[in-house]
């Protein structure tokens, strides 16, 4: 088949399995009429889609048909699993959706990346994976492909990781690395963990379908993800959104990326740690940002006024950031994730009042903050959810399973 | 004519402009073959651009055109005139062309709009509007329409600025304004002065063609407009790109706005001019910039510290302010417009320098600063060019002069 012909037919398979995604079970002629393809090339895509296990036949008749149904098609959306796994300063978090959405796995462990090399990470990412595409095949699903989230930049082309300061990673090959640890032959991608916050956040968080918002993850380190007239903004390099690192204070503490004044210094949870409980540096004491985020909670309610205190800076510093960030791209909302979210209550009527002090007054007054509930598992959805966008744009990256069965046309039944 | 006719009828009119404008004169079969219109709504079409003056019949035939040749049809690029106007703090800059790109009006005015209230300095815009219509007059193009540049926030829907500070105006709606002055009856509209200098950048400037791109105005204020993915980044309300009133510093001085140690405070020519000649205060002494920095040039090559130490610190804050740019935005240029252009020499190395050792090494290493070739004249400029888009958009914007005339055929001739 020549290149053209063969992208053609995968554009028309992607558009069949979106319009029985968006419109739930219909008859071959209902989606001819619904896509403006003829019915003889329905009925081929269709088949190649029962082969690749993506549609199935006799599925529920869609309420407000209309006339003699024909046989249903509906999609075959719990078949086919998408992966996203983010490696982050503490954890690692996996989630697993099908193509329906259907949460199958999301679940985040404990790890230590700040204190291990990256090989050691590394392979213990690859065994969390294989756990998971385990799972996944004891659930009867196949597994379609996997995202991989990263705090830093990402080169997506090359499947590298140039820099993750927080997790003391310099060029990095991740996807070839993850391609020689015997994991399933399936597609393998990375990206920034903060650009696949804002897509889940987008698609599916508090603010879904605002065409304009800034996502922060709050985790030690202080990602951001932007989103403006409803794309991802990626820059040149896809490196855009690096806020992290945005000198906010000439006269600041020195950051562990070895700049100063770095916004991160001021927001990041290890800044906020080392304020509410000096005597637990956040390397020294490993534990699972829940666990951290549940002392410093505790020590809120009982009133210590060293944690509201360092509280109330991270307040100021997160508004003047914010600033920054209304400023120069207007967004509607700015998204606060990871432990920024948990602390919400406390965090955003400070930053907003500092927002309103510091940026632009118009921007500032049409910009609100917005706590994520989507918790610390924004990117690994973010990620499931580029792996489904794939399977969706191109069907022909999940395997044929069977030959295609015959058709049997209406008129025979 | 029902809306989506009538719709449909723009849209076939800017296609048959815009493939003359791009491919040259040649003949109605030619237009038809290249645009995918039959021959008689050709002929349709070419009748209402003909009449519009927008195109004119018996131009020179295109090169390799092949068979006998029709009567070539060519776009009547002199007729019609697009005028972009700039008000900024000490000048109003015009500048118009004809639909071929030819520059017809390309001046400047010294003008203290600061020290203006915004009723005469609208009044003074309204002047030189009727003098530049009337030297259009004089060279026989017809207006099309005119664009204001303004350095502030831009509600451009409702042709109103909502804020400019430098201008000292609030919520001024400069349109409706500019309608009672007995102003040529063409549409107005009114947009950033950074956001056009920007698309001026993007389309016909140092960096034309850059997908990702900033460019800064370097004036008293400091504007920025941000192109990313080929698209200007206008954000929720247009406001996107206020670089100006970031806090850089909050260590820092007072700002004009109100807040403390914005990026203006640090890079801004009035502060400039404080630093090399403290005894010249920016309000006290109009003077036109090009005046201003001719001065200051002239210091520095005597050699005065004081003027050499004024640019290098400015040079300095410059490479600061575009690490978070290039942190947020991963621009691959960095235009310098206004007078950061006229001293670029003096300030790219060191603030190169500033923004390697400041932003992230990967995006950084990547972009480069470019002083602007187009003065203080870009954001005019790029206000004539949204003319020009808008005339090739929608040609019916453009008054029927005469009749359609009656189309001979060729096979009559």
């Amino acid at each position: 088949m020549p290149a053209d012909q063969a992208s053609v037919r995968r554009a028309n398979l992607s558009l069949v399995l979106r319009h029985l995604r968006e419109h739930g079970p219909r008859s071959r002629a209902a989606v001819a009429a619904g896509t403006g393809l003829n019915k003889t090339t329905v009925t081929s895509l269709v088949a190649e889609l029962q082969a690749r296990g993506l549609v199935r036949e006799g599925g529920p008749q869609h309420e407000g048909a209309v006339g003699r149904p024909g046989l249903a098609l509906a999609l075959r959306g719990s078949t086919v699993a998408a992966l996203g796994v983010e490696v982050n300063v503490d954890y690692i978090a996996s989630f697993a959706t099908d193509l329906g959405g259907r949460i199958l796995i999301d679940r985040r462990l404990s790890f230590d990346a700040m204190g291990s090399s990256p090989e050691h990470t590394l392979a213990h990412l690859a065994g969390v994976i294989k756990d998971a595409a385990g799972d996944l095949d004891g659930l009867g699903v196949t597994l379609a492909g996997i995202t991989i989230a990263v705090p830093g930049l990402v080169d997506v082309g090359r499947g590298r990781v140039g820099v993750a300061p927080n997790l003391g990673w310099h060029d990095v090959p991740i996807v070839g690395h993850l391609r020689r640890s015997g994991l399933p032959e399936v597609p393998i991608t990375v990206d920034n963990d903060a650009n696949l916050a804002a897509l889940a956040e987008y698609t599916s968080g508090v603010a879904a379908g605002t065409p304009d918002l800034v996502c922060l993850t709050g985790e030690v380190g202080v990602g951001g993800g932007i989103i403006t007239g409803g794309r991802l903004l990626g820059g040149a390099d896809g490196f855009a959104g690096e806020v992290g690192h945005i000198m906010v204070d000439p006269a600041g503490e020195r950051c562990g990326c070895g700049r100063v004044g770095c916004w991160e210094t001021k927001v990041g949870l290890a800044e906020l740690v080392r304020a509410v409980t000096p005597g637990h540096a956040y390397r020294t004491h490993l534990r699972d940002p829940e666990e951290r985020l549940a002392e410093i909670e505790q020590r809120l309610d009982a009133g210590d006024p060293r944690a509201a205190g360092a509280v109330a800076e991270v307040a100021r510093w997160l508004g003047r950031g914010a600033a920054i960030l209304v400023n120069l791209l207007n967004p509607r909302v700015i998204v606060l994730g990871g432990y920024f979210a948990r602390l919400a209550g406390l965090l955003i009527p400070l930053a907003a009042a500092e927002l309103g002090r510091v940026g632009m007054s118009d921007p500032a007054r049409r910009c609100r903050f917005a706590a994520s509930d989507l918790g610390f598992g924004a990117a690994s959805r973010g990620a499931a959810g580029v792996v489904v966008e794939r399977v969706l744009s191109d069907p022909t990256t999940v395997p044929i399973r069977a030959a295609p069965p015959l058709h049997q046309p209406h008129g025979r039944r």
